[in-house]
């Protein structure tokens, strides 16, 4: 059985201690650089394979500092600082010696205290009950994910930007830690759900917290995520979303915020 | 006239090309480490001061590695890369070599695009209306703030943790990126607002988008800001919060979000 175009996207082979290289996938190309979803998740895999890394990911920011161009790339893995029970690291991809993406990450132990969840999920019909949305693309990375559209259509110049989405891998995958940062940048840009035409955009900042374990994730197995976001603002040439990832159980697995650049 | 606390306690002096070096105050004293906002407004300060920089903050993300002893600090700014209307930092804050804090951040030019902000703001009385709370604590940085809980008393066990405060520095400083930036860490722990007791807390890492520029600060001056924030999820020793900070005249400044490392 031939591995899942995810998992081919993301392999890296380690060149030194703390340094890898990967190569961008066709399957997940988008306009003019990777998805960025699978960049992602390429730079949280080499801090995962780290052997120096323990505990799982609780927080992790990335920026887009330029495209990477399809072809080789190189990810830096920096362990800055081990805690007793927390981890903090710098990553940094690539390609001819010049920095396209630059990431700073914690692991940590999770230990089990009083908890709480605050957001709540929305009531949504479950996702065998949605329809799955055609591919807006017949290539690249949409093609990689399944859509099954609760509430927000693209290009329909909605009052509001409030998404309602059940995502999954397409093929199905087992969720883990890099496929779900990966989910956290599939949310349809914002601007696209205000406006009805097309501009372009690119994200500059994705920033996630995650909040449960391996546990939670390998109970979800491959079943779809219902992914909610909301922007707080278009201004100047920006934007942003705030998102909740929720497991099909209602365990509030991520919650991710991102800025986005737009042409006009 | 003497210079205010506050940029006392940023005060740095260049030591090399991208060094700079600093020393906490007093004035902004935690439990076991300078106030975070202080720190981060620190880092901020280098990357302006930086005689590379061009345009303003869009986006900063700093990660809390261990507390920072009372004394002199060293903070590393690394422009990682300039693009024609951004930029690319990278900046680490360190005492005797070991890095506490680590830090990256988009610098842009704001450009006049379409707009609309979509989060509200909360009606809440006007910040003259709302009495000032006494400080929690008789020294260190609660001294330098000035509360006006509207919503969210703290250790009253609140049915959630959504708070309206109206804050503002002490004295009256008028607003600069600087101090936006330390202002963004101002929010009560949630924690405080859902149980009745303290329990130890610390921030592991902030957030912060800015939606709007010099000319909002400037126009804001020294005025009280509208400050609302909530928790998404308390689990496994870490929750999270995220956070508007409104101007008076209704204008969105930021949007930020945390999470917190906390006891049991």
């Amino acid at each position: 059985m031939s591995a899942h175009p995810f998992d081919n996207a993301i392999a890296l082979s380690r060149q030194a201690p703390g340094r890898w290289l990967g190569r961008t996938s066709e399957d997940y190309w988008n306009m003019v650089s990777p998805y960025g979803g699978v960049t992602a998740a390429a730079m949280m895999r080499a801090m995962l394979d780290h052997p120096e890394r323990s505990g799982t990911p609780l927080s992790f920011t990335l920026n887009f500092l330029a495209p990477i161009a399809a072809g080789d790339f190189a990810v830096d893995t920096e362990l800055v600082r081990a805690n007793r029970n927390s981890q903090h690291w710098s990553i940094r991809l690539s390609q001819a010696g010049k920095v396209l993406a630059l990431a700073i990450a914690i692991c940590a132990v999770r230990r089990d205290t009083w908890s709480q969840v605050e957001a709540t999920r929305p009531e949504v019909p479950p996702a065998e009950a949605c329809p799955v949305a055609p591919p807006r693309k017949a290539t690249g990375f949409l093609q990689r994910y399944e859509f099954r559209i609760v509430r927000g259509m693209p290009f329909a110049a909605n009052e509001d930007s409030l998404s309602h989405v059940w995502v999954s891998d397409r093929p199905p995958r087992p969720l883990d830690f890099a496929s779900l940062t990966a989910l956290c940048d599939s949310f349809l840009p914002r601007i696209f759900l205000r406006r009805p035409d097309f501009v372009p955009i690119g994200t500059v900042s994705i920033n996630i917290y995650f909040h449960a374990g391996e546990e939670a994730l390998a109970r979800q197995g491959a079943a779809p995520l219902l992914a909610v976001a909301q922007a707080q603002a278009f201004s100047d040439g920006h934007f942003d979303h705030h998102g909740h990832v929720w497991s099909t159980d209602g365990t509030l697995l991520a919650t991710t915020q991102q800025l986005v650049w737009y042409k006009e």
